[in-house]
């Protein structure tokens, strides 16, 4: 059993807009355990639409489109589908009775030509639209299956786990289960080097990842049921949390700062943040998390010198001597954060994103960051390595993880923190 | 003229990684007036992606390929591509040392799997990869063409832009000119409506899209030079601007905060920033943009009412009377951030991002805003009918959004400013 998909638009075509369903659907079926062998992009043109359906059918037997099921001329999925699979589209009026009620709610009458929407392949399983207008369905021709889904993420995404994802489940071969390692502080080759022997394993599969900075590694088993799979991939999980306790942050967590609010909330501490290089970004990550309210209160960006000196107390003698990017200032900043907030902790981050080099003829991705809890402060310097022109949002990224995963050591070590002024990493 | 792209990864298959190579390709094409008319993704497997290309080359003049040029025996696009052009695979000596160079300047050595890197088809023309290892190339066979790039973004783009693009100058059939033009405060349709009779022309075409709360239209024409496209557009380009003046706030800006930066140097104005429910998001935007530091110095993120209250001087009383989402709070919490950093104007959101309704029962989505110069405080009352549990990021989205929207309507009528705290919307 393989699935293909097969995505209409040619806003894709044009590259207006960006594929997400792609990602989407390869992942859902993936965990549902049906392997996708293949993806294609066609524009609104029935002869290469049906072309594609027919190449599908010969190959795969299962067959998922998006797009083209609206109501305009450009609109041809449904109808091309139905030729290829040789159905006669007829009104559904269920459909029809939704869409109307979609539209009365919206208080607006139903256009002319949003009917055509309602006409469907004769004895397909019908998928509601519970976002939209577009019904969706699924159709058998030859023993294979076609399956049409709306274009926008929205309705698609929620019809396909309504509707299709039951529908599917008869296919489903197994389960696949997953689990992501978080680390940080090592990169993606030291990391995999580590577990080197692991990466060949076929079930479960170990596969290494580097996003913005970060390493993650991926164990993905696949058995008959949930429990099975859990059973093959737990001893791999624990060697891997072994040979990598010093630099993992989380198991199947979404991001450092969710792993770095929950740890906070479980210690019961509060942070506050002193903002340069970053400005903004490591507030607002913490506070992407819901309920980070428990946690962070208060946050200062000081983006010139002038409101470093004069909200977080930095001397302007260090300033002036040692400029503002230097580890003397990311620890004044850090203090006059936790003065200013009252919180129990206090991070900072003072750096130079670039693009270019600064005055003083340094090089971007250069940054100093510190934390205090009033009794130490700790520090670390930050060389991301990354210089060329487009490395603002890479380096800005970077120095703002790397002063979460402050927050996230100082925390995990507490109550038992490290003594008398102890770096924690430099 | 026709192109064909190929992807070439299992990752992209299994939904781990999220295909922008698409659009960014798909993108460049269209400009460069070569039309994409296929896509197709395809897993590390030399059977499936020899099918894929030899498909390909029966229907488009140009196939591209992106990934599988890695080190790894996983990497098969290059040996499986020179196998269908039928070209041996060659030690490209250039390729070897700029490698060996690349990992010097690292000070580290480079893995003996590197050197299947520099293996490159017979006669072809090499792309060298200024950000990584793997070269590229271009092989002829049989009158078409096939790209060979690398998969990781940095990589791929930086070879396409230096390397691809000069290749395919010779492809293009006439040029394709573009023009974006962006507005806040309306919705697409009501944009749409606004220009209803141009969305039917056919060159220039002229497109409506929506994100993120904004709505944009965009103008394209093809035509044999740049020059006579851009005659094509200008007419259109007029109408346009003529019929959405209020609302336009750039035409191929790349964001509101690029306007907004760009508005407030041209103004010499500064502003600063009091963040509750955007928790530091609009100062992060701002400073998206290199060189913001002309403009603005200083933000405050005032996540708990007690930080609203010490550090902005917001009144306890209105705290406790109107809740801290209201207008009064915002318009406080502005005067504060303009005290405090001694900037021109300041701006400031308070409100409910979600999800989950507030403990007085009001929806997510709301949120007050307010800007001052000292002289006059302006209010915004937001409500961005988004309640839904995943509708955090869009409503502190939109807030910050609304937000820069405040000042470049401050700065765009500076210093013709309105008189005497007439409010510049609500």
């Amino acid at each position: 059993m393989t699935a293909e998909l097969i995505f209409v638009g040619t806003e894709l075509l044009l590259g207006d807009i960006l594929n997400t369903n792609a990602q989407y659907l390869s992942r859902r079926l993936s965990a549902l355990g049906i392997p996708v062998l293949h993806q294609c992009v066609i524009g609104d043109n029935a002869d290469r639409l049906a072309e594609a359906l027919r190449l599908a059918l010969t190959r795969s037997d299962l067959v998922l489109t998006t797009g083209g099921l609206g109501p305009t001329k450009d609109d041809l999925t449904k109808e091309t589908a139905a030729a290829v699979c040789k159905k006669r589209l007829v009104r559904h009026k269920e459909s029809l009775d939704a869409m109307r009620a979609y539209f009365s709610d919206k208080g607006a009458e139903m256009p002319k030509s949003n009917e055509k929407q309602a006409d469907l392949p004769e004895g397909a399983l019908v998928f509601p639209n519970s976002n939209g207008t577009a019904p969706g369905c699924a159709m058998e021709t030859d023993g294979r299956f076609v399956l049409l889904l709306p274009g926008p993420p929205r309705e698609m995404k929620a019809m396909f786990e309504r509707s299709a994802v039951p529908f599917l489940r008869r296919f489903s071969e197994g389960v696949i289960v997953s689990h992501s390692v978080r680390t940080f502080g090592i990169g993606e080759s030291a990391m995999a080097e580590r577990v080197s022997e692991l990466l060949d394993y076929k079930n479960p599969t170990v596969a290494p990842y580097a996003k913005n900075g970060e390493a993650l590694l991926r164990i993905t088993a696949k058995a008959e049921t949930e429990k099975k799979a859990e059973a093959l991939i737990a001893p791999v999980l624990q060697t891997v949390q072994d040979r990598l306790c010093d630099v993992i942050y989380g198991v199947d967590v979404s991001s450092l700062e969710e792993a770095v609010v929950a740890l906070l909330k479980e210690k019961k501490l509060t942070v506050a943040t002193a903002e340069s290089a970053t400005a903004g970004l490591i507030a607002k990550r913490l506070t992407d998390i819901p309920g980070a309210s428990e946690v962070f209160h208060c946050g200062i960006v000081s983006y010139a010198d002038k409101i470093k000196a004069r909200l977080l107390g930095v001397e302007r003698e260090t300033l002036q001597k040692q400029t503002a990017v230097c580890a003397d200032v990311a620890a004044q900043m850090a203090i006059g954060a936790l003065r200013q907030s009252g919180a129990y902790i206090a991070v900072s981050v003072t750096g130079l994103a670039g693009p270019g080099k600064d005055e003083h003829g340094r090089d971007a991705g250069l940054a100093f960051l510190a934390l205090t809890d009033g009794a130490c402060v700790w520090k670390r310097e930050v060389h991301t390595g990354h210089t060329e022109d487009d490395c603002r949002d890479y380096n800005r990224t970077v120095f703002a993880s790397n002063a979460l995963h402050m927050i996230y050591q100082y925390a995990a070590a507490f109550p038992n923190k490290p003594a008398g002024g102890k770096p924690l990493s430099v």
